[in-house]
């Protein structure tokens, strides 16, 4: 069982795996985009991963079968474990407790070498809606007190499996990064009366330098204090406090703008690294009302050093404004939709 | 001139820097460790870098020649400049000031080839003299509101060169990392009456088992909710709120511990890249007698991906119990100090 300790400076959890725990040799350097020789996650090889939790497939299969568009399994190698106690417990100054929550893989499509970008926004929209009901479902368990929905793009934005494929953890705790956005979102509101995210989408749109792309429920801007150069937002333009306030027609239009901004981001950029988190309210009623929920993208193409990690001050080298210009005068129409070419480890 | 820019809700600050902004082919992939052609921290080259500010060299001579042991510049291509106002401005809801700080290299050998893990006790000594001689020199301008030394070795920790440098940025904002320290410190503080890292070393020292190395002045220790796999820290055993604060005689110590913690990690993980931030008290006197100075160490082994980047929850593969374990256990007497076998670029 994976443990979760509190550093008693800043209060933030950490996760400790002390199962599959790694000695010096295991950090050897791997070669880059190295070819898995087996995926898991291709048609023909469900037996190879847990059993499904959620699939998308022709009405009468059975489970774990070939056949599935998108597909939800636990994560084998899980940093959370969701079965038993939380069982909190402290050691002299320090706080520790059991590593319980949820660790889920949402395997995009069955084809191996397709990609987010390029794929259909059908299919994008159906990817979402995987997401929509994992968040659902984990939302209602007590234990879980935030939900993260995110993907790792590249290996040297994280990913394990080239396979394309996004994560969910659920955590039993609200993480800092979310508290601090809660305490921002909060000061902004006792200042001003208003929603800071709902001002900033009235900002950029008229202001329209950093804006990359907009539809009708959706705009994607690079953000004026973006850390990251490329880094772009997809915020919903009316207030919506949680990813599951989506309404149902609005997926097609969430689809679009995922996929143009992916798509540009692949152009623009050579196909980077990249992730991509979800920014919704935590679980809990409290809170559950606060955050304006939206899709961070950050493309990974400098490496945080002493300086960002000593003081969270990111350097940015490329302005928003030069970026959101990059970003929109990239030609898109030219682009067709990958084709399903090859479905490795069919049988 | 570089731009500091506020995020509306985090209030964290992000530098955009405008002159030297990167464009989409920059960000191509550079092959790694690739060995620069030409060196201007090698003796011989002074006059390819900005004139130093201090150096380390026999009495008599002339700046700006060789003969120097430790020698420190302004960076080539400061992230922060240190001419002009703060000019602080609003544009609606954003709000930025001018790029003010400071941002100086330390240059920590004449030789090119060596490397802080290797040198001599009384040469890291050095460097840490010069640490302090800036650090205090510094933190008397009254637009600095904080002095961050840090350290980036190896590409994938973020260094450009590879001869053995330190850097030194001043901001002029206490930036979110030492607020959300001292606001933890404050906590704990208001809790327990008790400083929470002298705390910590107790513990430590009592346990033992996550400790790496102690001297009379120092100790050495994987923290207990490490966020890093082989994350080590060096801790004063006597409350110091400040890196200034150390005692002349207590220089040969901490250099003794940084010597021994940096050799253990090079041989137990093969030189991996790494980071180390100083962490200390703020210049402002309201700030000034919080944090228990201290050295954070941090390889890099593993890539911060999705997860980390949306919760700040990190998942740390090995326990630090185990870390210590393996880096106590590192045989360091057979290694002989690295001689100066090589000085690319003398004359």
């Amino acid at each position: 069982m994976p443990e979760l300790r509190k550093d008693p400076v800043t209060r933030e959890w950490v996760i400790i795996a002390t199962e599959r725990s790694k000695r010096p040799e295991d950090f050897r350097r791997e070669p880059e985009e190295q070819r898995e020789e087996f995926c898991p996650f291709c048609p023909g090889n469900e037996s190879c991963t847990p059993p499904e939790i959620v699939a998308f497939r022709p009405a009468g299969q059975p489970r774990d079968v070939p056949g599935w568009w998108v597909r939800v399994v636990a994560n084998m190698y899980p940093a959370l474990s969701i079965e038993g106690p939380l069982g909190k417990s402290g050691r002299g100054m320090y706080d520790k407790m059991n590593g319980i929550g949820a660790h889920e893989v949402i395997i995009e499509t069955p084809n191996h070498d397709e990609t987010l970008a390029t794929m259909t926004t059908k299919q994008i929209e159906d990817v979402v809606w995987a997401y929509r009901q994992r968040y659902q479902d984990l939302r209602r368990d007590p234990r879980m007190k935030y939900v993260l929905i995110f993907k790792n793009h590249g290996r040297r934005a994280g990913a394990s499996r080239s396979h394309p494929h996004s994560q969910l953890i659920a955590t039993p705790v609200v993480p800092r990064e979310v508290r601090d956005e809660i305490d921002g979102v909060t000061f902004y509101q006792q200042f001003r009366d208003r929603c800071v995210y709902c001002d900033m989408v009235a900002q950029e749109l008229q202001e329209g330098e950093r804006v990359m792309f907009e539809n009708e429920d959706f705009v994607a801007f690079e953000p004026f204090a973006s850390r990251y150069p490329y880094e772009t937002w997809i915020v919903p333009k009316q207030h919506q406090n949680s990813f599951a306030a989506m309404q149902d027609s609005e997926h097609a239009s969430f689809a679009k703008a995922l996929k143009e901004v992916l798509l540009r981001i692949r152009i623009c950029l050579q196909d980077p690294p990249y992730n991509y988190m979800l920014h919704t309210s935590p679980c809990d009623a409290e809170n559950s009302d606060v955050i304006h929920w939206h899709l961070e993208v950050v493309p990974r193409l400098t490496i945080a050093a002493g300086f960002e990690m000593g003081t969270r001050i990111y350097i940015n080298v490329t302005p928003p404004e030069k970026a959101a210009a990059d970003l929109r005068a990239v030609e898109t129409a030219a682009v067709p939709a990958q084709t399903a070419d090859r479905q490795k480890g069919m049988p």
